[in-house]
């Protein structure tokens, strides 16, 4: 893992400094993480096309294509950058990505993880915008671990930015959209309370208790990277929002029962949200 | 995430059940894991030439190509998967795995962890075959969120395993290898004691004191994925094994200062030992 990750940053630095630097650059720079690299690439390509660039977008170049750690595109003033799976993964893609932006000299940076999550208590497809982000104890926190030390970390995520895509997603109007708490854990299968992981110990009815008691903790969806996303990007001053569309209503069960098409159409939402916003922000909608 | 996780297990059981049980299978099996999917396609091809199996295996086709979250490679009796970075990355991993190898009816099989790591006091270039994972506090355990209570999990890997892979290195003595303590943590920069992150908050000084710690507690290298897969592993009763290189020895610097063609030697000596202990097992080296 060290290789990629210590050599990652140099290689950024290298190649995407300049690009960021170029002189048509616009000020305004909106970064958008998610955790497939084939879904960050569809989106850099839908959102080349919604800003109407040159070209269909399709040629567009992986600038990370000399690690299979992370992929970046950049599209404009959009960067689209895949993060893995879970905490430790999008961590060390933050840090790294946070280090490039402050030696490329960006200003007025709009971060925004975009994904997939499981829902409680809502209609599969709803798109959730996270308020703050809940660890698995409903608690508003990250706890970072500092060499023996742990640090407890503010997770609240840009109040304004929010309602800001929540007034976006209104004007869309083809989905339904909310603001709430997020919970982010560290496994997906006996963290989330599922039954269908390799590992169970625990009873259908202790499962159900224990996202009930989430969803009357306000917690609206789960994933896996929300709080140390918005714990990094609170420390370092950026505008974050975490944007995840949901597969599933997780008091209904663990396995998702909608068709690849549907689903392949939930996924689009998030995506059109922060290209409809986007668009609003550089006065394009006007 | 939630589709990709949750939809794999079925690929894989459709596409790789069937792989798994030819008639022409061995009953003993490998199973190798890591985190890089372009490694572990890698490692796939020269098991498959060590082995001497027909061909040159640069053909050899990713079982999970519906995917961008995991690699799969059957070479043989030996898988080959890549589970990406972090605790969270590879527990989805091994879920589905150990999913997959229940269905398939598999007896009798060994996985190992394959990897790079952060040395601690030891020349780089030293492959660790790991005694125990642990934890940032220097405790042998896992801790396991499930639902909202933290269950303590063991973190031994298999002593005779590890011994038998000690020996192997002997026979081929190519390189140092040794059998230590490794540190998982959640985090690659301030979680390992790193300076050049985006985020710093502790001296040089109280960097070193804490690596020293580790060192005085018989931690020998740092990674990622450990404690999550030695705890899995174990309780799922699989023979596992954890054999990392060191890229740099932490003690010295955070910064990897080898040429790219020393570090990729490096990267090839836990595949060379694996190999070798493989064929062993075969018995294709007597």
């Amino acid at each position: 893992m060290s290789i990629a990750a210590a050599s990652l940053c140099g290689r950024w630095r290298a190649v995407t400094q300049t690009a960021l630097q170029r002189p048509t650059m616009r000020s305004t720079l909106f970064v958008c993480v998610g955790g497939s690299p084939n879904r960050m690439r569809d989106f850099a390509i839908f959102i080349h096309q919604e800003l109407g660039l040159d070209g269909d977008g399709s040629d567009i170049a992986d600038i990370c294509a000399g690690t299979d750690r992370y992929s970046m595109y950049k599209a404009g003033p959009v960067l689209s950058i895949s993060h893995g799976m879970g905490i430790p993964s999008i961590s060390i893609m933050l840090h790294e990505l946070i280090k490039l932006l402050h030696h490329a000299k960006c200003r007025d940076v709009t971060i925004i993880r975009i994904g997939t999550s499981g829902g409680i208590g809502i209609e599969p497809g709803t798109v959730v915008i996270t308020d703050i982000a809940v660890d698995a104890f409903f608690r508003p926190q990250f706890e970072q671990v500092i060499l023996d030390k742990v640090v407890i970390r503010n997770t609240q995520l840009d109040q304004k930015l929010a309602e800001s895509l929540l007034r976006c997603s209104k004007e869309i109007d083809d989905f339904p959209t909310l603001i709430g708490h997020t919970m982010c854990t560290y496994d997906f299968y006996e963290g989330q309370g599922r039954l269908d992981g390799a590992l169970c110990s625990f009873s259908k009815e202790e499962k159900c208790e224990y996202l009930q008691k989430a969803y009357i903790a306000r917690v609206r969806n789960i994933e896996m990277e929300s709080s140390v996303f918005a714990a990094m990007c609170h420390l370092c001053g950026l505008k974050a929002a975490v944007v995840c569309v949901t597969l599933l209503d997780r008091l209904q069960g663990d396995q998702i029962t909608h068709s690849h098409g549907v689903l392949t159409e939930f996924q689009k939402r998030p995506q059109k949200l922060i290209s409809s916003f986007i668009r609003k922000q550089l006065q394009m909608c006007t």
